[in-house]
């Protein structure tokens, strides 16, 4: 038995994705921009990629560009709104809890005369609204918010978010990191007058290598990140990765055509899951009630995380201890000490995310696991 | 019968790349971040894909960044010496047939305070190294000089140009586009001191959306372009795209096995194309005798470049007109008018473009087809 409970960080390509990416190499190869059939069959590709996103995203063909992929669409939404507006302010708000592909191009606009401010969240990982307005000043010209957080599954209401810094300074554009939310959390995108959105396709078993970022028609002059050839109207050259954008588009259809049914089936998944697993003694999972069914984190209080991770992995399931983007570094999740977690608790906690695929067996394979891992390691422990 | 002459667009994916990449996106799909037995598996066709690349390019792993292609590459490559430099100098030398995502980057710097001189080239597409040896001043922090010209093949000696501008000023990084020449003709990277070098990976039966950047040990410090989670030791952040960057490394292994052999038989296959074609009544080839096999630049007198490519795609024979790169936009190609072609003349030139996959037989098919449509549109032409 195996159980992959890593899909916030990266999930399994679809097995029709990965057949329809394989036709695309093999025979409808052309560059889009050619001006032949070869061009015009890939191209067609791409447009078809285009109606999918912009049907659910529900704007036009043109306020979708597609990316290598989230990090890139985050940058791209910050540094291109920060060069397009450098003449009007040079202030940017965003959270304490937002992903590096945010808080990075942000620390690099710092160096370059930008002010960045940092709203804090509370235990449950919501930021206080009062709080967001009264920091929104003349001169904010960017708020960026995530939808769902990648560490605890924590959902922002980003939609009332986005209305109340439009209240305050219609002139600031709000961007949502949507990486963990797309296709699994719906957002009403016709009346949240969101001007940027960041989507990946490899975290809804789309490829690698591909995502999009929405630009609404008022942020449609956004400073490109990659400069070329003029390929998407110039606001991304390069040549299409029409494989990839299929690839990812074809997921997207995938995900929305039973998004509500998903969402119900994963969480009772999820809440089983959380039922039996607090029967651990000294366990708690963090976040609040607005959650994504797909997350949940876990404190496993007296062991480390790597460590229960390790001890899991032996049992073939595959888990997170933090987000995965930073797996490498050493430091305390800045999210979990945000939320009123201790340097100790933050460092025993883990992360089981689920996706479309989780089944309720990998599940109860993984509580089974954990009902035998956890006490031999507090036993070690204690010896 | 049908004859695909416009791989200098893109190339048809390897079916051994196709199967390969499958493998990893259903079976190895891991991310390569993550700290468990999968993230590691991933993890695996990175560090093979890193050694493939550091074996051709005589470097260390740690020389290499992997990127969503040959425009990002470019990109970085520039604005991140830019960037890097700038307290430094602002002074850029490039040429005035570069690609876009070479002088689109630069234009976007100039915008912004930076300086850029364009050399010249003469009529076989060669630039004067006195001339630009003249250029280079104590502030330029930069020269970049494509080794293959994507419209007519001319091979510039850039590991010469390298050394020279090196010995005019040894501060100054010199940038290598690469895109058209890499796996095709190959440079001595061990005695060239080039700085930065461009790839991309569906130039070469690779899949869309991976590339990579060379930087030397001296421009390690270069910014990036894409800030994130800290991914390739936060030159490039970002999920790698791993089932890309192993494809395009497969594909680059089948390149170099055998390099030479396939620049023979492709230059034996151009020489009689070349024979042939000049015997049709008011053709030109453009370019000198420093040309890559894989490109041929015909000039077809009376005949619009649009109306042969459709005459031939009428009959399953694919070009291009001008670079595909650049081919929805109607202006005289700069590259062409830099080497003495009139505006006529150069609305009249066509690209046929090899790869290793090409036989002769598309070749004979595909001059036959330019015997039958050349003087078919001439005669209509003229009554």
């Amino acid at each position: 038995m195996e159980a992959y409970m890593d899909n916030s960080a990266t999930t399994r390509t679809d097995d029709r994705v990965v057949e329809l990416m394989d036709k695309i190499m093999k025979e409808d190869f052309g560059n889009p921009s050619s001006l032949h059939k070869m061009g015009f069959n890939a191209e067609e590709y791409v447009i078809k990629a285009l109606d999918t996103f912009s049907g659910i995203l529900k704007c036009g063909r043109k306020n979708i560009i597609f990316t290598s992929g989230g990090t890139e669409s985050n940058n791209t939404a910050i540094i291109g709104t920060a060069i397009f507006k450098e003449n009007r302010g040079r202030h940017i708000i965003t959270t304490v809890t937002e992903h590096p592909s945010v808080l990075e191009p942000l620390r690099f606009l710092e160096k370059r005369g930008w002010r960045t401010e940092f709203i804090d969240v509370d235990e449950k990982g919501q930021v206080d609204i009062r709080e967001l307005i009264s920091k929104v000043r003349k001169d904010t010209v960017l708020v960026s918010i995530m939808h769902v957080n990648n560490e605890t599954g924590a959902v922002l209401p980003v939609e009332e978010l986005s209305k109340a810094v439009h209240e305050a300074n219609p002139e600031c554009f709000f961007h949502v990191d949507d990486v963990q939310g797309f296709g699994k959390i719906p957002l009403d995108m016709k009346n949240a007058n969101i001007d940027l959105l960041s989507v990946s396709s490899h975290k809804i078993h789309g490829p690698k290598g591909a995502g999009l970022l929405f630009i609404s028609d008022r942020a449609s002059h956004i400073s490109p990140l990659i400069f070329g050839g003029g390929q998407q109207e110039g606001k991304r050259s390069g040549t299409l990765n029409v494989p990839g954008i299929a690839g990812f588009a074809g997921a997207a259809e995938l995900m929305y055509k039973d998004i509500h049914e998903n969402y119900r089936r994963i969480r009772e998944i999820r809440e089983y899951f959380a039922g039996e697993v607090l029967k651990i003694p000294d366990t708690a999972i963090n976040g609040g009630e607005e959650v994504s069914p797909y997350i949940l984190s876990l404190t496993v209080n007296g062991i480390r995380a790597e460590v229960l991770l390790h001890a899991l992995e032996g049992k073939n399931v595959y888990i997170s201890a933090g987000s995965a983007c930073s797996s490498h570094k050493k430091k305390i999740s800045p999210t979990l000490k945000a939320m009123g977690l201790s340097a100790d608790e933050a460092e025993s906690t883990v992360r089981f995310s689920f996706s479309v695929h989780t089944v309720k067996e990998e599940a109860d394979y993984c509580l089974q696991c954990l009902n035998t891992v956890i006490p031999e390691l507090r036993r070690f422990k204690r010896r």
